[in-house]
């Protein structure tokens, strides 16, 4: 069995969705059993199958606008963010999920769970959608803002081993997020960080990779620094979310236009929920010794119930014992 | 009347939408006078109409994909880039407008035009549109990569003029590119323009502005260094493209879905012209002595006139006198 601790306090619309997407994800995994970290009473008002699922109880909750993060998690050991981050490296627990506030939960994992030796710098790593039908990696989401190339190298070497082993994506393509396509271009980091790339055996670097093409991307992988990579991942949200405002704008516009809407509303009911990051799961936390992913803060229960099926996918390729060999065998 | 010159040559579907612009530019306003560069037998095709149109024989062009950009201008001074924007400093045009490769037009601008002596560094600054009614200004999109704070504030500068006299936006506010919107967020870097931002009495700093908000700004200009703005850029570019794809694949699912893009097939199409960037006109090179617009490679008639009208604007105004005048009192 695989166990997974749940934060059933923390995200948007907590503890509902949590307790909601931990029993659809027991429904679609045989081989897994839940944790739900958190107040007993209000876990209840939405537990109504409880088959392989337990509760722990916790008090006090990492607020999602928390403005001190490594300090809410030292002073609120006995939350449920904490406790279950701490589960993880003291067991009972394999993984943890949490919608909580990202910058806590990053300074809890640093914290409670504790960092991979091999890997210098942690990094925060979404799964987006493509308009094919696998979709990449983007790293480092905003966990560095500023990171050394070489510690990038180990970041990237993380992604692949998750591209192949949790997406199924055989020998992953690593792109470098870069304003031209051309070699050498981009500061003076990403230079340094395309010569490593490139002279490391181990990953299988396609080249830089300009966002024009991010949602069909030429690599499995797309990397930069955790500011770089934060912007690309804020700007997609951003214009997909005016996008959908402007798509409304002008649909509803006329007769016709009201007698398509009709029409396709089915169809522009999966269009958006092709493009909600509830359908896409979590991000993981790479680096760390336990498997930590963050699931959106304004998660549903379907996009909770699939970070929780990620973390026991995590668990079960045995992901971070893979990467620490191959990192312990390079160094 | 205000003398542009138009770089017939340049752009991917040159000349016919370059002469095809020009002529709908004219249409548009009374007291403009185009000439055309270029090969004046290519341009004899498209140009029905030569009201207050005149051609310059040019040999040459810069090709689109030019990889020595500084090179090329050097050697081809007789081309329909060069030409045109050496017409802006010796005279007799107001200004240039042209399709041609950004990085040499950039290169050329510099050494035919040249620069502000107030203004240290240039700055690419497109106009995108909003879900609301009004677009925003974003640079740098590509100039300079790596940039000091202080040249950051000259073109933040420059955009606050260009956004009151020629978008009509009183006081237009300054928005910092950033991954939050607390005080102190982001880099060195970020931090330091920040301060500056605040401290210049001159300018209307809003604070950080999150890409997530990028089609919805709080700000009417939004402005980072050369990377980030052109990263910002590339992302918006990307996603409005994969979001297109994936729109297109959903709605026709279906026979629902096939009547409702029957019906929606107008709306859709207005849709799309609303995100395409040959409606939004040119980018301006901010800090030239002359007036100089960048109009997308793959412009249409109806997006080049729109980048001719621009840059008639900007004469119209003095923008670079204003700025010029702004920044010397404050030398």
């Amino acid at each position: 069995m695989i166990k997974i601790a749940v934060d059933a306090m923390g995200g948007d619309y907590a503890p509902k969705e949590q307790v909601e997407g931990a029993m659809k994800a027991i429904k679609k995994l045989d081989d897994i059993e839940i944790t739900l970290y958190g107040d007993p009473e209000a876990i209840k008002k939405y537990l109504t199958d409880d088959t392989r699922i337990t509760i722990e109880e916790t008090n006090g909750v990492i607020s999602m606008g928390e403005k001190d993060p490594i300090g809410a998690i030292r002073s609120n050991r006995d939350s449920s963010m904490a406790r279950s981050l701490s589960s993880v490296r003291k067991g009972p627990n394999d993984a943890v999920v949490s919608s909580g506030a990202t910058q806590a939960l990053i300074a809890g994992a640093h914290i409670l769970v504790g960092r991979m030796k091999s890997m210098k710098r942690t990094a925060i790593a979404p799964v987006l959608p493509t308009t094919g039908d696998k979709p990449f990696i983007l790293l480092d989401a905003g966990g560095n803002i500023e990171i050394k190339p070489e510690f990038m190298v180990q970041q990237a070497q993380f992604a692949s081993v998750y591209a192949e082993e949790v997406l199924g994506i055989k020998n992953p393509k690593l792109g470098l997020i870069n304003i031209g396509t051309e070699d050498g271009k981009g500061r003076e980091m990403d230079k340094q960080v395309g010569e490593l790339f490139k002279q490391n055996k181990a990953l299988n670097f396609y080249g830089n990779v300009e966002p024009k093409e991010v949602l069909s991307p030429p690599a499995d992988i797309l990397i930069s620094d955790g500011f770089t990579a934060n912007i690309v991942m804020k700007t997609i949200e951003g214009t997909a979310k005016g996008m959908g405002t402007m798509l409304k704008q002008e649909l509803k516009k006329g007769l016709f236009g009201k007698l398509g809407l009709l029409f396709s509303a089915h169809n522009l009911k999966r269009f958006k929920k092709r493009m909600s990051p509830s359908e896409i799961g979590g991000a993981m936390i790479m680096g760390l010794r336990g498997v930590v992913i963050k699931a959106q803060g304004a998660s549903k229960s379907e996009g909770f119930a699939n970070a929780i099926v990620q973390a026991s996918n995590v668990v079960r390729q045995d992901v971070i014992n893979k990467v620490s060999s191959r990192l312990g065998e390079e160094a």
